[in-house]
């Protein structure tokens, strides 16, 4: 039997690899650079808020190091509280990258657990999809939410495993599972990713892909980590197509679990 | 910075992969070769009495898919459900395999969920181990019968994450901690694995390897599963050098998780 | 040591009972009026669109059995799917009842899963709230709704714990964690409570109540799963107050769990 | 529909209660007489080698406290790391308490984790048995040595939830219930309860009853912490008994959760 995989598909352009990762916390940009060759990722995101992508034309560039020829640039709108902030960013860097349109949109809510604000965030996508932005949609892993903002025109949805930044891996996988099997564009898990076996649950589920920044980043050995994470997602996702054994509390047991589990 | 691995010793000799697989349940001995192939396997674990190693010299033998030049054989002694019973296994296999000695002892405790049988594990252990045979021993996941184990001299102790084919993985990631970090012999997670994530957590928790067979060979697609299990063994282990990141309950939180968590 | 409780206050009122239930799914009013008993609860809630409390007065009405001067009526908007129905049926309710405006908000967002619509929920409660109404608004469990709803004017916000009769318990403890934190109104948790120790998980996080009633009327023997829920909360109750041990890999360990744990 | 309880049957008596629990680590005998009180247990485990229960006459002795016309004493054989010791303990308590011969075995593998030594567990049940003690014996979560020491005849066999004292919760909770299925004679959980849900969540799987000290006699209001663990222990065994509504993704689900869940 031979099960063949799908590209990932995302604005018209097709990836190989399904891991997405960013660009901030690292120690200088040679650092950035390698981990996100160990990574494999094809599509890689930047905070537009707080990296140099043109804004400061005598400073280095990050672009230098992720060269438009070889990675789809992601700029996001990290550090937006406000739709009209994020609207501002996204345009700002349209402008910056000779009208480059795909973005990834996300407002927060505090800036204590850097949780979604979803109402702030339909405001923003109403606005940018109007004006012609691809939208890929960072927000909460609420079911509703997600078909809400796939339904206004979003390109692609990324709901968060657990909060930026917190390593908890998903939280509530009946949630991404239901996000995922709901959707017709694609489902990305963003944000809460820890450890390698972290992205490789995400992918299990049947999601698209994952993205993310501070687990590799903040690891003691980013560049391994990048390329756990890598070998990660490349697993969660065979072993999705591969379909796997059904969890039974013992072999003989003549059904799958139901009922009673933990 | 640079986290070199050291690669995984069994009784003298060296391996580059940590993923050891079995060879029962395949439709036919392609499909085996196939999926061995796949997984990147250098030790393949066979169960004496359930496998012809040539005690049917007129029936295909199970070694022409996998050579002893290129695997090193773990004859296991599945199917035994006591001392005795295990003690004759591993002496036929020494006679059929012209004096191997590296021996995977399992003793059962009852049909129904394949739990071993500890007390019954140790009287084996203690005979074979007299007459000179090379043990690595599957076992609950009880430290202080990992420990005993080890000190009885088996060369690596294999804890369960589950009962064998339940694919339910690590049931007790603690247990499976408090055992390697006893442990002066190779630690390696056998039975109970279900898809790819579960073996990379084992990685993660620091185990030495991590042997399967229903996994991969249970699979709706059993190849594809091999090379996920490759690949997801790959990443735990990295992840694990690499030095994850702190689970915390958000970015800002200034400890990691404590007292609370779930 | 002693450690007193102060008791639970809504709109108002006081309450002993943390515990909250619904009137439907039972066989008949005389089972609904004994688990209703049992389970100790004064503050009842009844679906307005699914019970008769007056709209048609030749048929058995639910308030002969939960009797005013006996127990809190919190009428709810159950089976409304946009904000336009749960505000008609509120002012029904309170046309119905006399005046009563303290209603429980519910506005849902797919018939299969039940989750609620943020969206159409704070649309509802804009309007409810301006009417006067006293609102306990159902939500799920986003932090950053939780707070906008209090911050409206809902007088106390009851997130999920999962979907509504799914049974599966608390989903993601930490997400309600940070809503009881951030609050100034009673947290109470809504749907998803399987069984006791789901209420009683609910209650040692700290929050101060939870509702339920499909636990407790599709319970083989409802009215014994109504005492033992009543003494779930009271004892989740008393365990919060009590002051837990910490949880360590063992009793010997120097400091709580960080880092890793399962 | 009614469901009645039969009462716990131990040793030819039959108890209403089903907490049982310990005497250690009180600031004084006050505090432990005010919790065990509180807690309404009938059966009150003690450690020989800790406590005064007669050894010094001089001094203050337990049993004033838990005065034998009152409660059923269970000496324990806690600090014993021999079959030797543990022997030699419950002999030394027969004798104190004038023929008394219910007794709890713990034989422990190590200072640092507390697991028990099963090897060294079966010793001194197979001495004490003959000798005409009645043992209730303390084990960890595997099946098979549960089912080997009733086989024995030990009288009840008690499981751990986790290691001693670590207030984990049951960390393997299909063992626990493999345990309790396989077994005809009393199977209650011992050790690593943290807090009320933990002791629920036992009897929710159908154990007979839960033994507990720390989590009581550590917290930071032990009385009333033994207040929550009664009505725990009740409302777990109530919900039991009930028959829990079965655990689907959500309520229109047509089937039971199985397969995948988490």
């Amino acid at each position: 039997m031979s099960t063949a995989d799908t590209p990932l598909a995302v604005a018209g352009q097709t990836y190989h690899s399904r891991l997405l990762v960013g660009t901030g916390k690292y120690r200088d940009l040679k650092e950035t650079q390698a981990a996100i060759e160990a990574s494999g990722a094809e599509i890689v995101t930047v905070a537009v808020r707080r990296s140099n992508i043109g804004q400061n034309p005598s400073e280095p560039n990050l672009l230098d190091v992720i060269p438009p020829h070889r990675y789809t640039l992601l700029p996001n709108t990290a550090g937006c509280y406000s739709a009209e902030d994020a609207v501002r960013t996204c345009r700002l860097a349209r402008e910056l990258l000779d009208g480059h349109d795909l973005m990834k949109l996300e407002v927060l809510g505090d800036e204590k657990t850097l949780f979604p604000d979803l109402v702030e965030t339909y405001k923003a996508a109403e606005v940018l999809i109007k004006e012609g932005f691809q939208i890929m949609v960072y927000t909460n892993d609420d079911p509703i939410a997600a078909k809400r903002l796939e339904e206004m025109g979003c390109i692609a949805v990324m709901p968060l495993a657990a909060p930026i930044g917190s390593g908890l891996g998903i939280r509530n996988p009946y949630n991404i599972l239901e996000i995922i099997q709901n959707a017709t564009v694609p489902i990305l898990v963003d944000a809460g990713v820890g450890t390698a076996s972290d992205a490789a649950v995400a992918m299990e589920l049947g999601c698209d892909g994952v993205l993310m920044n501070t687990a590799i980043a903040g690891a003691q050995d980013p560049i391994l980590m990048a390329s756990a994470m890598k070998k990660a997602v490349e697993a969660g996702r065979e072993a999705y197509l591969a379909g796997r054994i059904p969890r039974k509390r013992y072999a003989s047991a003549s059904s799958p679990l139901e009922g009673t589990f933990f």
